[in-house]
């Protein structure tokens, strides 16, 4: 299976913890290993915002502050690819065009940010796109699609499945609230939709959870759902 | 005053005319000769349209023909150059880096697309965001924001004046139905709304309607109005 | 064997159509597949010539004209690409080294032009020396070698065979007549010389015609005849 | 007058504060308004050392985990920038030859890590070197030369003026020691030396005494006195 | 006056004398402190026929050692803009399109060659093409154009002045005989004739006398007329 | 193994004599034929020196020489892969990470300098680290490393082997005296010991010597001890 793990910036790289980071390549390197294609696309975390807060303080623009923002998702790639050692591709991919030739050449390839006004969500699901991969996997800090955000809105329920049409919605009215935010970006959600990902949002905490959706499908999350959708074969 | 100029494929290259490019280039001309900054974000058009229905065709996914359509913005992009002359940065500015270094310098710097998944029009925001443009001049097929889609609702009204916010929830109306376009698109609408920028929606056929809107803030379209924005000094 | 394959603009690109590049791309594919080395360089047509028309009547220098007419032959290219699918060079190749690198990789590597001042007849011909082609055919709109320009001169007659050295002749002569044009340019015809490249000039608008020829050496152009060349092995 | 400002990472980049960089960057901007040109070099502080440690954790070897440390840099240079504001150069600048070019045309170049194997302190000196620099400022953590290293041998004194080949004899007695550290390396001392660079190595910590150094060659840290070399005619 | 300087590597480079050098920059920097606009071509000379020999005994074919020679061209530049100084792009430039920009920018553009397939003659014409040059001198090791090859023919004479058209026959015939060199080649001829180039062909083995062609028109070679060409104003 | 050679440029290009490089470029392809991975960094020799006079005569800074040295590495690089032909990654490696990606591809990477201030001898161990070589190989103009420089110093005596920490003080003492050189430099030595790399100096005018020392360890020049350095398994 051809698969496309977007790896939060906040599950991953929260600390700068190396042990982190092994678990998780340690987990991609075993989807290898069984005969998967990965590529991944890794997060800003803690330290972009750090960084992105004091840029916004210095007086710049928030696109400016996108490219702090993408060389700092760069630079954990670089951790990231260290981890899963010799089959990554050796540095971090800049282009969909490169992580896809990549991918081409047998290595597993990591990506940051691509272009200012794009989150690293959209990055995931372009780049799926892009590849043609047969799963999106979002491991993030939320565990799942909700109806409203679990942080402020106590009714908010997780969905363990979601039409894609649905989820735009929801999205869109989280995107309405100020300070709200939503497991998935709009943009990100519509490129999902127009090329039919099947995509799975879960807790990325938890790397052997992340490899266990890959491998079976089986998981705590929400799966999006896409009109004609078929299971995989390898499940 | 700082101007972001987004000059519409299907305005200034439905045909791929000279004499349209020119009377384009020539308005931006006489604009930089009476002290203004101008940059130009133009887009693909026909032509563009062509090449990315026959990539469709031949299997390629959206990201791809994104790709194309970048390709063919560019080409676009160097008439303009050629018409604009010497005062023009060179070729394509393919960053919104590129392009304010130009600005700085003194050139009119022209792009084309930056990076899939994200039109022209959320490129002109980004980049009137970036150069920290005084006013932004959406040149379109369409003279002004409505209130639905002009081609498919006859009760569709033509705003003078819109408040940002109220353009958000147009144009993810409009978005919502299939086949249906708004003059500016919804990142686009977003950028302009966070980056506060003064913006004009207008009919770009006549390139003079656009530097009169430039030189005097008069026009026919629709002024998009963001919170707390003053007149420039020098209307 | 390695091939390299002249596709002319007015061959497969004078419509955009994307059942002729489909047409083109499938008889690539099955050369490919029964192990033969592809390399192709595209050519501009109408949309080029369109593109060109307009930049000249802006003033722009010949040069300049030549970087547009590239713009549009690697447009070109990533139609071909898309066409071509998996095992092609997943962008256009911009350098004759990248294009020599990509067929060691065993991809096909589609270019379009490379330099200002060198038609894309000259970069097949550089090309098809850099990679060592058994077999440089130029599929182009006219089914051969003349001994004068077919359009103009009734009395000119097709070779089935030329020395290259009476081609060099046979092309000055042609390129001294205003407007009239020869299949391949002297340049190219420089190349070929040097390089000893067996060379095919044949009517490109049939593509099994051009897989025919690389199958078996048998076609209705033009073969260029070099010094003291062998018989591929494989015919 | 022509100077490099060699801003080591522990004293500008301690706590990515934007106050800290603003001041830094206030101090730069003063100089040049004064007619001063002013390159700098950056260091990567806590945050290159948390990224390094965590590379080092996960196998990466020292050129692999120099990359990464190159990485953090030009993140700082980005804060830089953008507290330094219009009159810096847009980006990080990657090589002598385009700080060079910058400081040409009339902008502050800020560079971070040039290659891997090479200190942000040798890049300083090179910098200097390549742009014909009239000053070289360390601005560390140490507040200038010792006979020793400050923090492991107490008998250790502070130079106020020391002769560029002592300073190698120094260097290289520090080196030596493991876990040591000079305020300047053993390749930027080599530089100072062949290109006879006025050098003066102060505390950083106050934005205000780097300025002050700048304009009157007043500090209290080390001056590194190159034979024949003349007091500026500035000072 | 805007013009394009081709200095031939014979003549230039023929020993990598320092002094040779030193003349040839020292009189480019007087036509720029005059207010003349110059652009330089280097070519290859001996240092890069010894590399492209070394090559051809190690069987890389001819576009190969195009790339050989291109980086031979290039570091000449390199001793060449060492010797312009501060006036100078301070790298060689490596397309056309970069050397008008440093031209547009007040530098002094130096290139070497282009691209595969294509001498720095042919690029000596193309630049001035591209920049609009009112005057282009070809600095041969020959005094000018002769109707043969005054090196193997005896009766060859040269001429005060020539009509382009007839310079394109002289070329073609010299072409014809292997082992002879005319001092232009057909290609970069044929850019003359186009871009209606006025065009002095001399000996550049004295700076001074390319100084004074510049000035005034006035030298011991060759003009090439093109059809309709004014005189300079300056002269 | 994984082995790096380093070859110093008065080895293999003091003549630009073809038949020398063909003989390394051989040994070369013999080493990979037999199972090994090589990656070579070359050195600039006489050629180097001539332009790096003539630029410093014409008053270039010692960074700028530099940058003049590394174009004439890359250029022996391009002679060296013409020599080793299809297995050679086509182009000079510029960057380490070129280098190792090459390396991984199953090609023979060829490198030059990679950035001023920094010789090609630390360029050799720097590659060597970075792709995690079992033997570095230094190929030079003297047969190992002295006690002092045989050149000048008739008591100096050739170590048949000697520890890294006291390689780091022969280094030492031979650069304090000026116009001294020794085999490998300070950088190189530094890094050598960092990263525990088992290291052979050797005359390298032998090429089959250089392939002798690969294959068995058998050899007449210098080993360098590193702490706990185990046999190769294939030795």
């Amino acid at each position: 299976m051809r698969v496309v793990i977007s790896l939060g910036g906040s599950v991953a790289f929260a600390e700068v913890d190396p042990s982190v980071i092994e678990a998780h390549a340690t987990a991609i390197g075993r989807l290898v290993d069984d005969g998967h294609e990965v590529a991944v696309v890794v997060g800003g975390g803690p330290i972009a915002r750090e960084y992105i807060a004091a840029g916004r303080a210095l007086g710049a623009d928030e696109v400016r502050l996108d490219e702090v923002g993408i060389a700092v998702t760069r630079l954990n790639a670089r951790l990231l690819i260290e981890g899963i050692g010799n089959i990554a591709h050796p540095w971090p991919a800049t282009t969909y065009a490169e992580a896809g030739q990549a991918l081409r050449q047998g290595d597993v390839p990591v990506l940051g940010g691509v272009a200012p006004a794009q989150t690293t969500d959209a990055v995931s699901a372009a780049t799926a796109e892009y590849v043609g991969a047969d799963l999106l996997v979002y491991a993030t800090s939320i565990d799942g699609v909700y109806s409203g955000d679990p942080a402020s809105d106590p009714t908010a329920e997780r969905f363990d499945q979601i039409d894609v049409s649905r989820l735009l919605e929801v999205i869109a009215d989280i995107e309405m609230s100020a300070g709200s935010q939503s497991p998935v970006d709009l943009l990100a959600a519509k490129i999902i939709q127009r090329a039919g990902l099947r995509t799975i949002v879960l807790d990325g905490s938890d790397p052997s959870a992340i490899e266990t959706a890959v491998r079976t499908g089986s998981h705590d999350g929400t799966d999006v759902v896409v009109d004609g959708m078929q299971e995989p074969a390898e499940w």
